[in-house]
C-alpha cells in the first residue's frame, strides 16, 4: 500500500507542474509540442530542419531532454534558434519541473512554438505529462512497422505520427509496411495525423508544416 | 527520504530474485544473456538467425520481453526453439522475478543457452538486474553513431557490442562512423567486446557466434 501511496505522490508532484505549465501556455497563447520516440529515430534532424524551412513564418525555441550530453542542443544552436539543455542524469525522461524551470530561460515573448525533445525512449514519457499542447510520437522505418503495435500507449496519446527516414525504404534492405503501421496507429487512436517524411531528404515536410502553422494559428486566435 | 528508502525497498526485491536466478544458472552451468537495446534495433532477427545457425553446436531457449503482444515470441517459434513471452503490460523493463517465473517455463535440461530478449529501452533496462551471465546491447547503425555517449549506461555494462544493420551503410544515405561508436562504447568499457554486423544478410556473425560458443563452452568448464 504504501509503494502505491507514494507513486501518486510523485505522479500529483508531476502534474502539479504541468497543470501549471498548461495554464502558462494557454495565457501566453504559445504551442508547446512534446517529442517522443526510440533513440536514433530522427528527432534532431527534424527538428533543426523545420526550425529552417520555417525561419520567417515561426519562430521556433526548443527544450532539448537527454540523459547525458549536449550534442543534440549544439545541433540546435547551429540554426540560431533558442535552446534550453536538460541533463536528466540518467532519468528516462523529463520531467514538468524541469519544464517549469527551462521555460524561464527562454525567451518567451519572441517565440510562437516551443517543440520539446524528450529522452529518446517509446515507453516511459508518455507517462509523464509536461503541460504540453500535444504529443508527438517518431518512428523510423528502420525500428519497424509493428512498433504501434508493441508500444501501444504513446501512438495512442498522440497528436502526430512522423514516420520518418522513408528515403531507406527505396534501399530495399527495410521491410516497412507503411499501411500496416498507420492502421495499427489508427486502431489505437482515431484522430492521429500521419505524416510519412524523411527529414533528411525533405519528402513531405510540407504536410507537417502546414499542420504546425495551423497549430500555432489556433493557439493565438 | 522516505522516497529514497521506498526505492531501495524495490531494488532490493528485484536483487533477491537476480541473485536466486545467478545461483540457478551456476548450479546448472547454463549461459543467460540479457539482451538490451532500443525497440527496432534488429533484437528479435538477432536472435532467429543465431538460433538457426548454431543448431546441432548450442540449444538456444528464449525469454521474450514485450510490453504487449507475442509478436516476437511467434518469430522465435518459428524456429523450433523453445521460448516463454513475458508481457510487462506497460513496464519499460523485465524484472527478476518475472525472469525467476520464466525459467520454470523452459525445458532447462535441454538448454545450453538461455537468450532474454528485454522490452525495447536503451535506458531502464540497464538499471535491473535479471541474474544473467552478461548484457548484449545492440545498437542499429540507423540510430546513430553518438547513442553511447548519449545513453552510457548500458555500454559501460554491457559484455558485447552488436552494431547491427551495416548492410545499410552501402546505400550512403546513413552517416554512422563506426569507429567513433567503438571509440565511445570503449571509453566507456574496456573490456567491451564489439562485433559490427547484419542480421538480416549475416556478416560478422560468425565471430558472435565464436563469441558465444566460447561463453558457453566456460560455463560448463
Amino acid at each position: 500500500m504504501k509503494k502505491v501511496e507514494i507513486n501518486k505522490k510523485i505522479l500529483g508532484e508531476n502534474e502539479k507542474f504541468a497543470f501549471e505549465n498548461l495554464i502558462f501556455f494557454a495565457k501566453q497563447k504559445k504551442t508547446c509540442l512534446n517529442i517522443i520516440s526510440s533513440p536514433g529515430s530522427g528527432k534532431t534532424t527534424i527538428l533543426a530542419r523545420t526550425i529552417n524551412d520555417l525561419k520567417g513564418k515561426i519562430k521556433i525555441g526548443v527544450i532539448e531532454g537527454d540523459i547525458q550530453t549536449d550534442i543534440d542542443a549544439e545541433r540546435i544552436r547551429a540554426t540560431e534558434a533558442p535552446v534550453v539543455q536538460i541533463n536528466t542524469e540518467g532519468s528516462c525522461h523529463l520531467s514538468a519541473v524541469q519544464i517549469n524551470n527551462a521555460l524561464k530561460k527562454l525567451p518567451m515573448d519572441e517565440l510562437d512554438l516551443i517543440l520539446i525533445e524528450n529522452v529518446g525512449n517509446l515507453v516511459c514519457p508518455s507517462a509523464f505529462e509536461l503541460g504540453e499542447s500535444g504529443k508527438i510520437v517518431v518512428l523510423s522505418v528502420a525500428e519497424g512497422d509493428d512498433k504501434p503495435a508493441k508500444y501501444p500507449a504513446i501512438f495512442a496519446k498522440s497528436k502526430v505520427m512522423l514516420i520518418n527516414k522513408i528515403d531507406l525504404l527505396e534501399g530495399g534492405q527495410i521491410d516497412f509496411d507503411i499501411e500496416r503501421a498507420k492502421d495499427d496507429a489508427r486502431r489505437l487512436n482515431k484522430a492521429i495525423e500521419i505524416f510519412p517524411i524523411s527529414a533528411r531528404r525533405g519528402d513531405g515536410m510540407a504536410q507537417w508544416y502546414d499542420w504546425l502553422v495551423n497549430q500555432v494559428e489556433k493557439s493565438v486566435e
